[in-house]
């Protein structure tokens, strides 16, 4: 694993708690994670149960005993990091965005495909159960030809104009702001669930356009930034409208400006015969409606997916006892191992993180342009 | 009053009860219900307690004892009744939207101006309880600088491809669709809130392009259309993004195709100290964050808008006894009322209508060119 | 109308407005009301429509242009007038509890049957939209055998100890504390929902045990208690434990000290084949769970009672527009007055009134006995 | 560990889980498993990844190597091996009820006691991060004095006639139905926030009194009886009321029978100066009112319990990523390991398992005698 920070985290646990709820057919061993910075990363080891650690990432490529690389680092290190890894043979699985470009996405896609590993990208929310549950729902039917799709994902954690401009706020690492960090997940969920996007039309706005320049000791929290102001190259919100390939209609907003939410990653969808509610606060329920139903008997059903029929949850505790956020990438990691023995291509893949880029990127141009773009 | 249905019931009902819970400045009296079919008209004149009937409005514009027009007929005659009864000097109280197009909104605007009357448009759900405190929060200055408003109108009484070609779903007879009737809706609670609107881009959609030529018995119940298909004129659905000239961000949505949601107006505010939630289907309550609240304490709170301490609840039942979707005309003609007994020009009146029409010819505009326009 | 404060107010508003949505067979007539202080009384007259007033009650049930008396006096008055109407040959409509005592109780349903009057009690909670469907449900056996009815009815008003020793809180004119008040509600329910009482086990708690003496200006609001106390001789809550005949299980509470509850009159209902939860808070909402749907897809089902298909909700608006407290009086006095125009006696009646004062007295002799009470 | 089924899961996930999220002093080392059944405990040794296993616990007990017992077998085999443990001077936490009899219970805690060594009881959910956070209010007074207790713990597992006749519905095996199994919870979430009961007066219920003999395959899914009929010894369902020491009034209701409640574990908690909600379905949510919010804006807040100044939440993800059933039993170890390092006795404890099970028997002799019975 590259990175060690809050999704090497993730990941890490992800690896070592899966054998224990499910029957992967092959069993992740936690050989070697790398970060530049030798004390920390060596004390991430320790706590997460990697077996050694690097500080050089290039080192962990070549060694033999590794199968899998795993990108965990800032979004601007993922291409070279990937390329390297996929010429090396290794099967890949990384963080969201797949890159800052196109141009990056595409070749790293091009160099998964070129030597025949098995890739990955950690659209980790497809897997909560609730949503695979939805997603089964429309293959099946059961909800008709879709009309509309409604997504936001909010957050309120940079609402403070004296949190520092850490490395999330420059677009040269991060590539975008509430766009690429969580506005790609709503991109990712909506492609999933309602298919390709044909043409949207968006803007982006940086409510607070300077902050003081400084880094965060741990993870999100705390103020450390100094007295100097930088300047924020990236978006706080972002709001568009989407047309579907299938002619379902996509409103969709991100924002980091949104107080009182703290991680609100939420989507309707309205169909032909029914619709759906999620949201990933309370990511265990699923709300849904039925048109046939019984009239005066109709209204959303707040179904709790904690049941062997609904994917995934058979595996942990009895109906109605619920699983959180980490459990998203036990499953997503599953699935990454689950392709690796048996010679498939699992998704969300590099191809996924290609074309989630080139929805960001029509957004951005949208956005510029003040038009529509079309995918 | 001019017109007798869903809206006549409406208003003649507030008109009915206001001086039952509150004390207006002046008592109406019910004293002629104007409309075309004589039958019908004297029908809905016993019923809901008018004192006569007209079958031509014409003759209600002239009466010396009526000082006050209402005017709930379908869309398109709205202009010609309206200026009819400035010219009469009459007060004008009238359902939206103001008229089919901007030029005769305009030309009403004028001639209540020149007429000196009172005028006001039904844009009753600035007088929910909650919404007034809504607004008396954001001037207080509780939620700080505003960032985003966020708003959808969801209905779904056209869904079924049988529902027939209603006078709602031709141009010619209502202007638009979901965007004229619900969407303007959320036009003005937006204006009332949060400030005019500086630019947008929007979409429009007919899901169903074709459909029974005919009306219903009864309101919205009911299919009676036959064989034979019509066009439909209008949008079934809306979206669209818009700037306000506060800096705030809205993203905005209306639809007959949301299934499950039979009356789902609601809206977010997310501002710098706060945020609210509000939906129409539980009116009564509002859900509030204040940033200031003390960490680990913070969260929305479900406010119960049936106390003293809100806006008009007071004039009704103990806190926690709740009020309906018709106690919002109540309000709206109090106001009213009292604007013409102090000589003071009320809101949302005419002047609202012209602007909210402005928004929504914007958003055709927007959805036809394909542009952000300006306002 | 003998009496004209909170429910004289709530009652008054029925009678108006019932012939505006509804078509009662009988249109009331507001006749004359009727309160011992003249000035106030007058004005109350006035306000709320009556074409006369009295300050003796006697005066009313004298009067030949009187056909139905509506008592909405304080408790213990109700027993003396409901016998003289009822002699009077009046048909009676009385605010609950019936009376202070069984044996007065008893009275009050042998005058009223002996006098072939029609007679009904003012448990306007059954009238909710929501509620009667739920009585549906069950008769349709949807629910199949009922295992569990639990029901809360939490309020708050009183928590401050300041707050006056009003007469609600002396037993010698309420008869008892949210045992009767609030609590007799919750039993009415029951007994409609579920049916009779077999046993029970209960306790009763008055937490603050003296307030200052005085009473409030107006309804329930402001403090007006001078130094002096005096002492609470009712229940400040009750919580009691039931057996119903049909070999149910109840759990009940009522509780004017259970804060952030306004008005929180709630129950949930659990059948051998599905599920009701319900709370008059958001009264249009009821959530019903049937363990006949598809596996996977089981939820309790949020049904907005607003449709054509829910008991008396057709009358009103469109689905999905909600209706609020005042209207369960307009649903109570329309079967009142249709029992009286068909000759059949509507429900609930003194009857109910009586076996209502059995189980609140067998609660208070549980508490006090530590036993439980057969019925 | 003795025993290796649902319980047994969810420890052993705990041990594991445990080091990855917190620091604790002592880290533990999976060394031994034991069951009857070799080849099923063999494989859940495997699986969960304990180093051994045993088919006979006393050879666990006997091992040097092992410091600590858990307890995760049936609950008539609590004592006798609790016992045996403590006198080979391990530590021990076990599952709950502690025994089958306040005698068992009793005499195991004389045995920790003697021995010297910890010992929890798995009232794992007293270790939800929002309901430590309402232990802290309370304890820094911020509700103020308790007047209400309310507590449901519903389940529906059981209500299909044909569910089989499983080990849980045997009162020789499990000592009691609904009420040890999931009332007991409520018990002690009473006690660890209500403090110590006085009086109380309950009735059991058994609705379905006879089922098919036959265990089932897998954990709780599955009917696999056969066509024998066997007498159903425990309870189904279970309410009763109880007065705390403090003066608070308890009311409980424990059900298998209430369709639609997976797991609802849920408690209200009302006191002089605010109010508690909480519910297990949706663990990571808390709902809080406080008295003295300013008028008008007073509500119940709804907090997502997943900050860092949520106990143990910090440990895990950034604000707004929730956690699961799971997390319960890792925190409640956490405290266990944290006891044997620092030499403390934590909670809850074998003395909380004699007042719990003095709690069940009191309610099962008030049942039988039906009177009030003093603890």
């Amino acid at each position: 694993m590259i990175g060690y920070q809050f999704m090497g985290k993730a990941h890490s646990h992800a690896y070592r708690d899966l054998p224990f709820f499910f029957d992967p057919k092959i069993k992740p061993i936690l050989k070697v994670v790398s970060g530049r910075n030798e004390e920390a990363v060596k004390e991430a080891a320790e706590k997460m149960g990697w077996e050694s650690y690097e500080t050089d990432w290039r080192k962990v490529i070549e060694r033999d005993d590794i199968d899998v690389i795993d990108i965990v680092t800032p979004n601007h290190t993922h291409a070279e990091i990937a390329i390297a890894a996929a010429e090396a043979g290794k099967h890949i699985i990384t963080e969201k965005p797949l890159a800052l470009t196109i141009e990056e996405a595409e070749q790293m896609y091009e160099a998964v495909k070129k030597h025949k590993v098995k890739h990955m990208i950690c659209h980790n929310y497809r897997y909560v159960p609730a949503v695979q549950f939805t997603k089964k729902l429309i293959e099946e039917g059961r909800l008709g030809r879709i009309y509309h799709f409604r997504a936001n994902y909010l957050q309120d954690f940079i609402m403070d104009p004296e949190f520092p401009l850490v490395w999330r706020l420059k677009k040269e690492v991060s590539g975008s702001g509430a766009l690429g960090d969580i506005g790609a997940h709503s991109i990712d969920l909506a492609r999933f669930l309602v298919g390709e996007f044909k043409e949207l039309v968006g803007t982006t706005e940086t409510f607070i356009k300077q902050r003081p320049i400084g880094e965060m000791a741990g993870g999100l929290k705390g103020k450390t930034g100094g007295k100097e102001l930088g300047e924020v190259t990236v978006d706080d919100a972002v709001a568009f409208i989407a047309r579907f390939e299938s002619g379902a209609l996509g409103t969709f907003e991100a924002s980091r400006f949104a107080g009182g939410n703290r991680n609100k990653n939420r989507f309707e969808i309205n169909g032909e015969k029914g619709s759906v509610r999620w949201d990933m606060e309370n990511m265990n329920n699923l709300e849904v409606y039925f048109d046939d139903d019984e009239p005066g008997l109709q209204g959303f059903r707040l179904i709790n997916c904690t049941e062997e029929y609904h994917p995934y949850a058979g595996n942990y505790w009895p109906a109605g006892h619920i699983i959180g956020y980490e459990h998203t990438f036990i499953h997503l990691i599953h699935e990454f191992l689950n392709g690796i023995a048996e010679d498939y291509q699992p998704t969300p893949n590099f191809e996924d993180g290609v074309k989630n880029q080139k929805v960001l990127q029509a957004i951005e141009k949208s956005s510029e342009t003040r038009q529509w773009v079309e995918l």
